[in-house]
């Protein structure tokens, strides 16, 4: 990995991480991306910042970051932010995560990782487990999916379906989905089983959370009930809904997943940066 | 701006920034300035750091920075601290803001954006609006101001006035400044309105800052008032003095000035750490 | 120091410091270390970090980031987080500190300081001085002294005492210490005197640390009983423990300590990264 062919293709281009909100794999993964292309790297991690407590708009933030920089990554709690900063700058901007709305660089991981796993995305039957209303990877996979023939299946609580903002789109575009809240029947037929933490932070009542948290837990017994080929994944962190036991199965690719994440977000910068023809 | 000849200047120098204070614009632009010239950046960025919690002296953290760095710049709440910083310093240190008193960089690229939007310093009139005494900018461009032939004007409501200290100064230097409330009325002469945002944080009591708040506010309106070649300039980050109609207007030049803000960092990073004969 | 012959040994490495508990030095030098070998870094600097706060465990955590990085540098509260962050990792882990328990790198630059400034370490009267008990530097540094033939003095009030698993350590090892409340009778005999600072954050009650804080403070004049060769060291920060005064005597090491610090970790990320035969 460390000599790689186009360790000095970003050379003198600049990447800002403008983090509102905590992160550490989104916000790292960018960051070694940037480096590993020749490039540099400067932003903040925390919502203690001078121009938030001064006051200050995204608008006239991102308006003064764009002067420092080629291009910046933003990940922000409230939903539509990075689309409204995209509006006000010159240079390109990725939506590093936009409250429990969207996290498209992460769903684009999501399918590559599939894609690499399974040879192919058209015709799988795909699981979303778990906290389908708060999750936003979830969210922008469903999108993406939209574009493929899959089968698909949202497995939750009932109280943390799958928005209708996003059944909505996919019944526009005759996309086939089932809900349902049991896990454990539909597993034999899965070709992709894609946990996710219940977000706990999302939550405003913590008797709410407690009701949901540990619904949805895969223990290495329940593998043997998966079809040869299947593959679980995770965008991580996990808290309790993935047993440590099954990491060393060739069945768990999550781990997996944040490498593919690397080189993905490493396409994506070369590609906003270079274009087409950087290769 | 992304391949320039000086892109390898600072090849093998680091820069620290020990920011005490939040920053977003000072220190991402300090780090851009340096990054552009082929330098590197280490750092913190809150008073959350060990040295502080563990009571270290500002004498003592300069002492080991000294260590890992070739130039320091620093930010902190406390008057004449950077001062002491570099009495104690090996390496050259820059203020990068000091509470209320003084902000050099920023007069130094305030100055550099008349002379570059105006031709000339020399014959202007230019006032200075908003919080003139805890506007640490204002102060550090008021000593600048002293060596050019200007007609100033200081406008601030009577509990916000410009420092005895500053106005002291500019009387034994024979400097011609009026002090007023009223900025309308002098609005149709001036060639430089400098906006400042009325610093909330500084104040001790909240009523005393809503009394202030909105006392100047600059709609796109007022622009009808001024001269031809008028320019609007404020240090950013605006909270409301400034409406955003008038961003798209040729007087405004706020943004601008964020870019010439990069370039003289870079000039300064580049004639400390190569003398003048790096050009 | 700038241009050093192996300025590009680690070209195209990256280094994660993954601090959960803030630092100045550690963090600092380590940074600046990497890049003076041409690496580069990633990391963050608190707890408040997505992962910790979504109640991920650290084996994920490092499973994440050894994709993001080549080598990690870890500082955590809690004892022995280094040893499991190593135990999950496939690329190299450096504890940066853990706990009260250990700091192997600072007792690494500790042993180079000795060596440097007195040419031997066989044969030394070494004191180490104050929080015996807390103070994690000397619990690594008396592992370290354990492969050589010294007399070793632990001053330390009867509440700080050097703990029993490293005393009973030194016992097995057959290594010659004695243990005193008293400095001022021995500092004549000593060849070098390590000082630390009381650990005020480490003290579950104020009343007890108060109690200690000032019981040992070295002053100039103390300096007049000591040996020609004798040399004062100091893991840094101090808080009162050393009189400023004493700083421009030649006696005095600490801040050569720091520079010795940076060094040391150079070697040590060379080491690691490229083995043996780098030179």
């Amino acid at each position: 990995m460390v000599n790689n062919k186009y360790s000095k293709l970003l050379d003198n281009k600049i990447m800002a991480t403008l983090f509102f909100e905590p992160s550490t794999r989104t916000r790292l993964s960018f960051e070694s991306a940037m480096l590993r292309l020749g490039g540099k790297v400067i932003g903040f991690q925390t919502r203690d910042v001078s121009s938030v407590k001064k006051g200050e708009s995204i608008a006239d933030t991102v308006r003064t970051v764009e002067n420092y920089s080629d291009i910046i990554v933003i990940r922000h709690p409230l939903e539509g932010v990075a689309r409204m900063a995209a509006k006000f700058s010159s240079i390109p901007i990725i939506n590093g995560g936009s409250g429990s709305a969207e996290h498209p660089t992460q769903a684009l991981l999501d399918l590559f990782t599939i894609k690499e796993e399974c040879g192919t995305i058209d015709g799988l039957n795909i699981g979303l487990c778990g906290d389908l209303k708060y999750g936003r990877t979830v969210h922008s996979l469903a999108y993406l999916f939209s574009n493929y023939n899959i089968n698909l299946y949202f497995i939750s609580p009932a109280s943390l379906k799958m928005r209708f903002r996003i059944t909505d789109w996919l019944r526009d575009k005759k996309m086939k989905f089932k809900e349902t809240e049991k896990f454990k029947e539909i597993l034999p037929i899965l070709d992709i089983l894609y946990m996710t933490r219940i977000q706990e932070e999302r939550f405003l009542e913590p008797e709410e959370y407690e009701k949901v948290k540990d619904v949805y837990i895969l223990t290495e017994k329940d593998l043997d009930n998966t079809k040869e080929n299947f593959r679980l994944m995770h965008p991580l962190p996990r808290v309790g809904e993935i047993s440590p036991d099954i990491d060393k199965s060739p069945k768990a690719v999550y781990f997996k997943q944040m490498k593919y994440g690397l080189y993905l977000r490493m396409a994506l910068l070369a590609l906003i940066l270079k274009g087409n023809n950087f290769v």
